[in-house]
């Protein structure tokens, strides 16, 4: 199988289901619950490899479907793998390229075989198919790879959803088949995630659990969520899905969420997350605090010469006002860009790490209230 | 006179006017012959202030006429001048504001009084007169001061440039005045720099020069070169200021260049340069080497795994390929610009490193010979 990961569970929050545990990689071990920057063309937006490790992160995503169209894997090749590529040593993980297909691409078309689709930079046709997913992140040399599923939108008809699960299904035991007589293209082993589909329904659910249970892997993403159900939908399915899956296996939940989500949905046994809000909103001048969000091209902020966050000590706070970040903003200064982006990626990594604190030290429950109080209780 | 700048010069070069100096100001030293870093809105573009530092910028240059237009005076004099609005300790200069003025403002018209303008931004009138420009760079707290003074274009006939330097010279004594009786906004006091003008005309510098050094100042500064005459007519021209600026001054020669002009600048007695070349070139992916630049876009660099300059150790040169950087540019990603920048800067500051220990070694002549043979035999 050329899996290579141990897990183990350290601690269990006595009141919650959220556990601290230990992914250990060839490459490095991960401490989860955890976030995972986004590095979407090999590099997370504004920031060097060395500073992304500096914030805390021990792992993170790269985009499969935008490396292949850019730089395209033949210079992934002669690098021998996105690690040397971009200049990042730890873990990272790569999805497979579903997502995006089935949320950039246009033209596309999927059967059992795989999806087709046209580029949304060229609007050249590709074929995707399972064991396509699985060569490309081999040749990526990833440490997670992530199986092919389909993702049905949130607003998908249940028949749609059905039929997801079926080919996530049928796609995963394709994967599994590829991944098993294959080698990283990478210096280091990989280890093959598969994709949990069935939107809201617990049956569905229920059934892509089972049948993905029945292939076995090392890890389990739950796919499917986050994609515009309402947000009590999605916290029911991650109770459901926290019974149906193995306990002693890591539980990505894909594309989750706002600070808020995170905690709730390690209260619920997920481990490891990722999102592109930090460093989207960044970029957007939107800044995460303990108190909620704040919006730095507000006019409330010109003349406010405190830190976006007292007690941060981040690289922004530690060194600039209010004003000034406000100021790089309004002149479109690239520098505004980065210390928004460092900022928010320390807030959420911190996050987790507090997160995993409270679950060290058992009180999970009664951090996360204070904690959702503040934030909740107080955003802009 | 509130000047309190100690200049003393270490080295003559035996063989050219090439000297190295030592500028002592209350915030710190700066070595000659020297570069500054450009921080128009008040950040190097793409850099925090500590990377510029790490790259050895021992003082760098922002933009009275930007930093009055955005943020405006109000915000700097609550932050109590540039320095703590944008987190700079080291030495800061900024210009009077002219140059800007007579390039970018619309509807321009100057008189005696001063020179009345839209802003480029929003169409506003302003009037900038030399009192003014002082009153501005007290509150902006900068080390070096610049007196204003008006700049014509390369190809301004002889009349206008005639006119520039007499009125160049009456403002400098109305700049002295309102300089003699003003303080500090900021913590240090400042030094007050005047600008010679005429253009290239022998008859016009020399009179420029006298009528400047007969009102004194702490260190001069050669405007209305760079601005469009042929690079012979500027050589001459910096040969013939050599000779008539006192030797124990600070020149600084404004706006000037690339590489090669800033070897052949110091050999003629220069010690102070800025120029918008290293930062701006490395946002459109010109990189500067000693074999002369280079343009990451260009696709012959598409595969190419080797760094961007062998023996450089920058941080992207010591990390990253040359297809990784461009891959970046190609994708759009800020990290490309960043890393461009940062090396672009390196080479320029290490470039007057290399200077300044040719000079103190006494072999300026050999040292610059081999330097400009490589640099411009060798240009793409």
């Amino acid at each position: 199988m050329n899996n290579h990961l141990l897990f183990s569970i350290a601690a269990h929050d006595p009141d919650t289901a959220a556990r601290g545990g230990l992914i250990e990689l060839p490459r490095g071990v991960i401490e989860t619950p955890c976030f995972m920057p986004i590095a979407t063309h090999g590099a997370v937006k504004t920031l060097a490899p060395w500073e992304v490790r500096e914030l805390g992160a021990q792992i993170i995503l790269s985009n499969t479907y935008h490396l292949y169209l850019r730089p395209g894997m033949e210079l992934i090749n002669r690098y021998g793998g996105v690690h040397r590529f971009m200049g990042w040593e730890q873990p990272l993980l790569t999805d497979s390229g579903g997502y995006q297909v089935f949320s950039l691409a246009s033209m596309r078309k999927v059967n059992d075989d795989g999806v087709t689709f046209q580029s949304h930079l060229d609007g050249t046709t590709h074929h995707f198919t399972p064991e396509l997913v699985i060569d490309l992140q081999r040749q990526l040399g990833s440490d997670f790879v992530m199986a092919l599923d389909e993702c049905p939108p949130g607003d998908a008809p249940l028949r749609a959803i059905k039929e997801a699960v079926a080919r996530t299904t049928s796609w995963a035991r394709r994967c599994l088949d590829r991944f098993g007589t294959t080698e990283s293209g990478g210096d280091h082993p990989q280890t093959l995630c598969l994709v949990v589909q069935g939107g809201t329904d617990p049956h569905l659910r229920r059934q892509s659990v089972e049948e993905l249970l029945a292939l076995g892997a090392p890890a389990y993403a739950i796919g499917g969520l986050a994609v515009g159900e309402p947000r009590e939908a999605l916290f029911a399915t991650l109770e459901l899905l926290n019974e149906l899956l193995p306990v002693d296996k890591p539980r990505y939940l894909m594309g989750v969420g706002t600070p808020a989500d995170l905690v709730r949905a390690a209260a619920l046994g997920m481990d490891m997350f990722d999102c592109v809000l930090p460093t989207r909103n960044a970029r957007n001048g939107q800044l995460f605090t303990p108190n909620g969000t704040l919006n730095i091209r507000n006019a409330r902020y010109r003349s406010d010469l405190e830190p976006v966050q007292a007690d941060c000590g981040c690289p922004l706070c530690a060194n600039f006002g209010r004003a000034y970040l406000g100021h790089l903003f309004h002149t479109g200064e690239v520098l505004g860009l980065r210390l928004a982006t460092i900022h928010n990626l320390r807030f959420y990594l911190r996050l987790m790490a507090r997160m995993r604190q409270a679950i060290r030290e058992g009180c999970f429950r009664s951090w996360s209230g204070e904690f959702l109080q503040q934030y909740e209780g107080e955003a802009e």
